[in-house]
C-alpha cells in the first residue's frame, strides 16, 4: 500500500505517479487519430459491471489508481475526436489544454486581486478587447459558468435596470414581468425565468420564419398585446446562432422595436458570437452592438476548453450596482491597494474558477488570425456538408443552412423522391434514432438529432473541430447511408 | 513562427510543447517548499508593466508561449503553499490534481449519459455514498459551480416546495416570502435572495450568541412576528461552520422550530460538512440529517481542487420536478437507453463541468480514513494555534474556537494586558491591515482579516492544508509579532 494523506505533493512520493498520469493522457486522449473509436459504448448496467465505482475505508495503491484512470479514459467519450459532432463543443486544442492544466495547478479563485493578480488583470484585458470588437460603447463583462447561467444573469440585469429596487425589495410589488424570446430560443431562458421568480409562462414565444429567425412583426404585435394586458415587458432575447438550426435573428429590426418600447435587448450569441473573429463571416452579427447585454461562449465556436462563457454589458456600472454586497471578509475597505481591482463583488458567485486563462492563452498562441482561420475552415466544411446533402437523393435538408448547423434527414429507400415524405410522420420519426443508436454502438460517429416545430426527428451536423476535412464529411454521410440502407430495406 | 491552427493536437507538433508545460508546472507549482514565497507581490500598476497581456493579430512562438506561462506562475499566488491561510480553500492534492488534469483532457459536459457515461454513474455513486453518511432518508443531489450557487438552488427548492406553481407562474401572486438566516451567514444568501426576486430585505437576520451561533429563541420570535405581519416564511438557513468564526448553529433546536412552523430547513455546511468523514469530530454535525437540503463543499475542508460543491436534498423527486424542462435536442424521448440516466434535466444549467471525478479519485486514493486523518490533523493544528494565541500576551482571542477558524487580534505593546482594549476602536481597526500589507509585500504569509459585529479588524487563521505543522504555527505567530512590534513601537 502506497498511501499518503498529505495534500502537499512531495516529489519523491508523487512525482513518479503524476508522470505516469501525464503519459497515460498523452497516449490515450490528447493524441488520438481517426482510427480510434469515438466511444466504447456500454449500457449503464454493463458499465456498472465493468467499472469499480466503490468507495472504501482505505486507500488504493498507485498501480490500482492508474488502472482506474485507464478505465475512466477507456469508457469515456473522446470529445476531441473529429467524429464527435454531437454538441456545440468539440475539439481538443493543445494550447487551451496546457492553459487549463496550469489553471488547475494554481487552483486560484478569482475574486480578489491579491489572490489572483495575473488572472484579474487578464480578465480586464480580455473583456476590454472583446468589447472593442463588439462596438465602441462596450466595456464590462463577466466570465460565467456556462451560457445558461450567463443568460440568467442578463435577465436579472434587465429586471434590475427597469426596477432597481428589486435587489432590495424583491418583485412582490411589481406587475407581471414579461420576457420575449424566439420559439427556437435556448431552454435556459425558461429555466432561469422560473429560477428568478418570473415564471415560465411569462416567457412570451415569438414566432420564427421558415429558417428559424424571429419574425419582427410578431414581436411587435406581442409586445403591444402584453402592454394592453397591463403586464410589464422587461426584455427581448434574440439569438445569433440558435441551438438546433443555427439561425441568426434580424438584430437591427429587433433593436428598433426594443428602442421604440424602451425594453432591454439581450443577445444570446453563445454559439454564434465567436464570429467576431472572422472578417469573412462577421456580417452575420450585424447589429450586435445595439444590444444591452450579450453572451459569447468561447468554449463553443472557438473550441476553448470548457467552460468559458462571457457575458458582456454595455452599461459599465450596472454589474457592480446590481450584484455588489461588499462582504467584509473578502472586500475589506482598508486594503493596501485599489479595491476596484477586486472583481468578485460584481459577480453573483463567491468562489470562481479562472476561465479566462485558457482563452487568453489560445489567443496569444494563434492570434486573432488563428481564430479567424479556424472559423473559416469550419464554415467551408459546413458549406460542403450542405452541398453533399443536397446532391444526394438519400438525404433531405430540413431548412437552408445559415451557419455550421446542417439539419437533414436520411431518407429510407421508400421515401426517396417522394413529394410528401411527411405523410407518415411516425415512420420518419423513428429513422434518426435507430441509425444513431447503431453508430453509437459501433463507436464510429456521435451525431445528434431532434424533432422541431412538428417536424419529425432529423440529424444536426455541427462541428467546432477545424481538423475535420471534406473526406471526413464524405465518410460521415456514407456511413449514415450504409447503416440506414441496412436497417430500412 | 511556430503556429498551428488545428484544434486536434498532433504528436510531432505539440508533444514537445506540452511536455515542456508539464515540466514547468512540476518544477514551479506542484512541488513547492516552505522556502518558496507564497506570492511575489506587485501592485496592479506594476504588474501591468511587467506582464504582456496584449492580444494580437498573429500568434506567438512556442518559446514565447513558455515564457508567458513562466510569468503567469511567477506572479500568481501559490495557493498550495502551507502559508496560504487566507481562504476556505488551500493545499494542492496530487490525486485531486491528476484527476482534474484528466477531466480537462476528456473535456466532457455532464448532461447526458451517452456523452459522459463514466462521470454520470460516478455522480450517482458519490451522491449516494455521501447521502448515506448524512442520514437514512437522503438520496439525491447536484454538483454545483460553487457553494453560493448551491445555496441559491436551495432557496429555489424551498420556494418551489411551498408554492409549486412558481415554476410556471412566477411569484407575482404570492405574499412576501421570507428567508431566515443567521446574522453571520454567508453573503451568498443575500445575493441569491436578490437574484431570485425575493429581495435582500426579505432575508430576516437572526441574532447570534457570543461565539456566533444562531439564538433559537430569536429565530422563533422572528418567525412569529413575520407570520403576524402576513408574510410567508419559506425557509431557515442554518450554518455548520460559518465563514468568519467557524460557528456551528444548534441544528436540533432549529429543526424543531422549522418543524413547528412547517418551513424548509437548509443547512449551509459548505465549510463544516466535510466533517462527516471524521469519527472524532462528526458530532459537530449532529442533527444535520434533519435538514431538507444542505451544501457540502469538498473543495473546502477536504482540499479537493476547485470547484467541487455538493447540494444534497432529502426529497428525491424534487430536483426533477423543480428543474426539468425536457429540451428535445439533448433529452430525446426515443433514446436507445434508460433516460433516467440523463442527469442534466434535474440541473438548472445546461453544459456542466465534471466536478465529481477529482473528489471520487481522491476518495479512492486515500479512502474515507485518509480524509478522516486529514481532518483530524487539521483540527489538532487549529487547537494548537488557539492554545498559542491564549498563551501569548501579544495576542488576544476574539471568541472561543469551535472549528478550524481561530480569530484573534495582535495587540500592539500599549494595549497588552489592558482591561479595555476597545476604548479606541479606530486604532485597533488599523493594526491587522497594516501587518497584513507587509506580510503580502514580503510574500511570506497570506492571512485574512475582517471586522465583525462592531468588533475591529481581527485576523482569521484557517487552513485546509494538512501539511501544516506546529512549527509552522510558531513561525506564523512569531512572524506576525515581529512585524507588529516593528510597526507599533
Amino acid at each position: 500500500m502506497d498511501i499518503d494523506f498529505s495534500p502537499i505533493p512531495q516529489i519523491e512520493k508523487h512525482g513518479e505517479f503524476l508522470e505516469k498520469v501525464v503519459d497515460l493522457m498523452f497516449k490515450n486522449i490528447v493524441f488520438t487519430t481517426r482510427q480510434d473509436k469515438v466511444l466504447l459504448w456500454q449500457t449503464p448496467e454493463e458499465l456498472e459491471e465493468q467499472f469499480d465505482f466503490s468507495l472504501k475505508q482505505n486507500g488504493e495503491t498507485h498501480d490500482k489508481l492508474i488502472t482506474f484512470l485507464r478505465n475512466t479514459i477507456k469508457f469515456s467519450v473522446k470529445t476531441g475526436h473529429p467524429y464527435f459532432i454531437n454538441q456545440l463543443f468539440s475539439g481538443l486544442d493543445p494550447y487551451g489544454l496546457a492553459a487549463q492544466w496550469l489553471t488547475d495547478s494554481l487552483n486560484a479563485s478569482v475574486y480578489t486581486y491579491e489572490v489572483a493578480p495575473v488572472f484579474t488583470l487578464m480578465e480586464k484585458h480580455v473583456i476590454k478587447e472583446v468589447s472593442r470588437m463588439i462596438g465602441p460603447q462596450w466595456g464590462d463583462g463577466l466570465f460565467c459558468p456556462g451560457g445558461s447561467f450567463a443568460n440568467g444573469i442578463a435577465v436579472n440585469l434587465a429586471r434590475f435596470h427597469r426596477y432597481p429596487d428589486v435587489k432590495e425589495k424583491g418583485t412582490f410589488h411589481l406587475p407581471r414581468l414579461i420576457i420575449f424570446a424566439s420559439e427556437e430560443c435556448h431552454y435556459s431562458i425558461y429555466k432561469f425565468a422560473a429560477f428568478l421568480g418570473i415564471g415560465e409562462e411569462n416567457v412570451c414565444r415569438i414566432a420564427t420564419d421558415e429558417i428559424g429567425r424571429i419574425l419582427p412583426s410578431d414581436l411587435e404585435a406581442k409586445i403591444n398585446q402584453v402592454v394592453l394586458e397591463g403586464k410589464a415587458p422587461i426584455m427581448t432575447i434574440a439569438t445569433l446562432g440558435t441551438t438546433v438550426r443555427g439561425a441568426f435573428d434580424p438584430i437591427n429590426e429587433i433593436a428598433d422595436i426594443c428602442k421604440k418600447f424602451n425594453i432591454w435587448l439581450h443577445i444570446d450569441a453563445a454559439w454564434g458570437g465567436g464570429l467576431i473573429f472572422s472578417q469573412k463571416h462577421r456580417a452575420k452579427l450585424n447589429g450586435i452592438e445595439r444590444a444591452n447585454s450579450l453572451v459569447v461562449n468561447p468554449h463553443k465556436l472557438l473550441a476553448v476548453p470548457q467552460q468559458c462563457s462571457l457575458l458582456l454589458v454595455r452599461d459599465t456600472d450596472i454589474l457592480y450596482q446590481c450584484f455588489s454586497r461588499g462582504a467584509e471578509y473578502l472586500f475589506q475597505k482598508d486594503k493596501h491597494y485599489d479595491r476596484s481591482f477586486d472583481l468578485g463583488d460584481k459577480y453573483l458567485q463567491c468562489g470562481r474558477k479562472c476561465d479566462v486563462f485558457k482563452f487568453w492563452f489560445m489567443w496569444k498562441a494563434k492570434g486573432s488570425s488563428g481564430f479567424a482561420n479556424h472559423i473559416d475552415t469550419l464554415m467551408d466544411i459546413a458549406e460542403y456538408f450542405e452541398e453533399q446533402v443536397n446532391n444526394r437523393s438519400e438525404f433531405l435538408l430540413v431548412s437552408k443552412r445559415q451557419y455550421m448547423n446542417v439539419c437533414f434527414w436520411y431518407l429510407p429507400r421508400y421515401l426517396r423522391g417522394k413529394s410528401n415524405i411527411f405523410e407518415n410522420i411516425a415512420q420518419l420519426q423513428k429513422v434518426a434514432p435507430q441509425i444513431r443508436a447503431l453508430m453509437i454502438q459501433h463507436g464510429s460517429v456521435m451525431l445528434g438529432y431532434q424533432p422541431l416545430k412538428g417536424l419529425p426527428n432529423f440529424f444536426r451536423f455541427v462541428s467546432q473541430n477545424s481538423a475535420l476535412t471534406r473526406k471526413d464529411v464524405d465518410f460521415i454521410l456514407d456511413h449514415i447511408q450504409e447503416i440506414g440502407d441496412a436497417i430500412f430495406k
